[in-house]
């Protein structure tokens, strides 16, 4: 890994412009400048437009020149013709970096390649670095940075999720679905066109970037893959890496064709090279929400096997299947274990219920959660992580707490899975937030428990070659 | 496939008893008839209870011997050990059916296996059919019957998917994720302990049933393997049946032995049988929930061509990759027919979308949906199937109703997926109720194409055999 390129004042800027600031918030460059003053964001903020006095309250200016200080990130949200002109301008302004969100430039065939050009080469007369162009801007909620608009419910809160897309769509739907889940992010970028700052560009900065715990990257072409898997393995080695990969198919790859000019290689070739580098790959979004929730759970399970907890016998054969088509391991519990289990659960739950593992509450009625904590804790010291499977109200913030105390006594991770995997996204986001991997399904669970094994043989396999 | 058991009367009936009915809704036997009540049943109903003379506002019976008139069904709500003794007075009156929701018999060991024979031995001598004991149910909302009372906000209109669960929490499950998907039930049956009606009874009559186009079935032990599957080849010509099939691993088998007393079979060789003989496999929830969201289109694909229409590029790179995987085709369109697209798209999306499959609309802003519409209309002369995501709000009658109106014109099945798979859950359902294949991520909808493409070469290859 080279040295990370100093991106501090993109995502912590003193001073932001927006070019071509609008009035109208239903149109991006008013929405831009909405979205920052609701993200509360703390440093000053100038609207730029060549014909108001004022924006939203904000004195206007009719060029980013115009600004009477320093100007740290320029926001760009003008027609793309415009696009050379204002970034000439930012250059002569000394502004540290321009996120353009302009479209129908390089994306577009001769003539956007042309403008393409003269902006890079604007761009790189006056030290300006560029995200974009043909992006969806970028989100720093510790800074009260977004100009990722249409993500605009997402928690202002910080977090520990970084994320990196090179389709905008893509990079909404995580934001978006993520932050129903419980993600709370620490960088998320919308790449675009990449003409300047590229994927491995913001990896690395990523990677060194103490308030990222785990980073992930939605990415069609990789145009340097030897280069690109070189910087997996060393990010893999210090905090996980997810990549969902698309553009595989041959259909696929014409659609990227057309829509970011880069061509997508060899998928199988691909899923290959992440495994030998440790990296992760989520074959889809439900997948890398997943994967982005189990690695918020403070703890790694130290080998593959799950006990399992249900409220129901069905779910405990369900779950139990689900784990070992994914070459995890329900251990039947020792004689002695079961018999300790039997008497805890004597007079609680029918003499029938299963104690083997699965366990089977069959149905338990102390609110308290007391009997369920017992159970988890005895099971615990036989297996590497728990799976349970409750009737419980997720979204209960003060039950999702007395899980999370469950999980620190144990030490081991809990995964959380609703009865009916129904209505009760916003409170899988509860259990989230407080460190459970909170999934809406059984085999979804064991899928997230599954990539917790592979990554922690990872960092095993480093810390032993 | 012999002749379908007669379960009418259970389905339909027109006098139904609750043997242990209470005051309190809170328990078992309150629940069911406030369910009943609530589901606007409208035969007669008679508590039973052997002190109470009246529960919500109903005269109530010591012992179902003193009911009036003729009773179809009863439905048992007590302990165990005064099963017997009901079924007895059951036969004594010539009962149709019993439900028996009781748990604690067969699942529990000697003592419940010779309350169980008592029960049937009962049961034989009078002519009485058993539905369970440890079942959650019936539910027949076309007949206002539903005595699966944690499901009580299933749609109490009639549809035309069944479904046989032998575990009570795969039924609940299914109804009420189902239901926020949008299926609408014909007879859905909690089979339980199956001492006397079993899965292949259920089957043959919703076979046979003509308000029943789609069956499913969880099921974890299959003790007739042969016959099991003589039947499903049998249906599967007629309808589709999709099985949910548990107790696959080893430890998912031994959860099954302890709630259910069955033995889960080896689970590759009933993946393989399965497909010979055109039944439909669904490895989780979601899956089956899919599968019949689809099979509610109301029409099947005649190849695996799919077409691809999106409002962003990366999600057709990301469909066309779902597709490719599952073997079905996304086949560049023709040269003449990308020109069609163009000059429809001419000034209303960018030069730059691509219009070859996936074709991108990139965003379109037209409220009538028009361009959508005609794109979908040109592009379907050259697939099998339509792949629509979209920005469009799900949860809009207006909008749903007009996408069923175009897939009625093009006569090809539409899949529907929310541009962000979140909060969308309701608004998928109302899709669905419309005919669509409404599914939350594109994957998923890749998915349920290539189960139709499936079962329409099941249909064809027995036409021509």
């Amino acid at each position: 890994m080279g040295s990370a390129p100093m991106l501090d004042s993109l995502f912590y800027p003193s001073s932001v412009a927006v070019i071509g600031a609008s009035r109208d918030a239903r149109k991006p460059g008013g929405g831009f400048v909405r979205t920052l003053l609701r993200f509360d964001f703390q440093g000053r903020l100038y609207p730029i437009n060549p014909t108001a006095s004022e924006i939203m309250g904000l004195k206007a200016y009719p060029s980013v020149l115009d600004v009477p200080e320093r100007v740290d990130l320029a926001i760009v949200a003008i027609p793309a013709p415009s696009v050379p002109k204002a970034i000439d301008d930012c250059a002569e302004k000394g502004v540290g970096f321009a996120v353009i969100h302009s479209v129908g430039l390089g994306e577009v065939g001769l003539e956007g390649k042309d403008l393409e050009s003269k902006v890079l080469q604007a761009a790189k007369t006056g030290g300006v670095r560029i995200v974009g162009p043909n992006c969806m801007g970028i989100c720093c909620p510790e800074a009260g940075i977004n100009t990722i608009v249409s993500s605009a419910d997402v928690s202002s809160e910080g977090g520990s999720v970084a994320f990196v897309g090179q389709s905008g769509w893509a990079t909404e739907s995580l934001l978006i679905a993520g932050s129903e889940r419980g993600l709370q992010f620490s960088k998320v970028i919308s790449s675009g066109n990449q003409i300047d700052l590229s994927l491995s560009d913001y990896l690395e900065y990523l990677a060194s970037d103490a308030k990222t715990k785990v980073i992930a990257a939605y990415t069609e072409g990789l145009r340097d893959g030897g280069d690109f898997l070189e910087l997996a393995r060393a990010i893999s080695k210090k905090k996980p890496l997810i990549v969902w990969k698309a553009g595989k198919s041959q259909a696929g790859a014409r659609a990227v064709a057309s829509h970011t000019a880069s061509l997508a290689g060899r998928d199988a070739i691909w899923s290959t090279a992440f495994k030998q580098v440790g990296a992760i790959r989520a074959q889809h979004l439900d997948e890398l929400i997943d994967f982005l929730v189990a690695f918020g759970c403070p703890y790694l399970p130290k080998g593959n096997r799950v006990g399992i907890l249900t409220e129901a016998g069905g779910g405990g054969a369900v779950a139990a299947d689900a784990c070992e088509d994914l070459g995890l391991e329900v251990p039947a519990l020792a004689e002695e274990t079961q018999r300790e289990l039997r008497e805890l659960l004597q007079g609680i739950i029918p003499p029938f219920a299963g104690v083997s593992n699965p366990v089977d509450l069959v149905w338990i009625t102390d609110p308290s959660l007391h009997v369920l904590e017992r159970c988890a804790t005895i099971m615990s010291r036989a297996v590497d992580a728990l799976l349970i499977m409750t009737y419980y109200p997720l979204a209960d913030e003060s039950i999702a707490a007395d899980m999370e105390k469950l999980q620190r006594n144990i030490g081991k991770p809990v995964a959380i899975v609703p009865a009916y995997p129904t209505k009760q996204y916003r409170g899988l986001g509860v259990y989230a937030r407080h460190g459970l991997i909170a999934c809406p399904t059984l085999d979804r669970a064991a899928r997230a428990f599954s990539i917790l094994v592979d990554y922690n043989k990872t960092l095993q396999n480093d810390l032993s070659g």
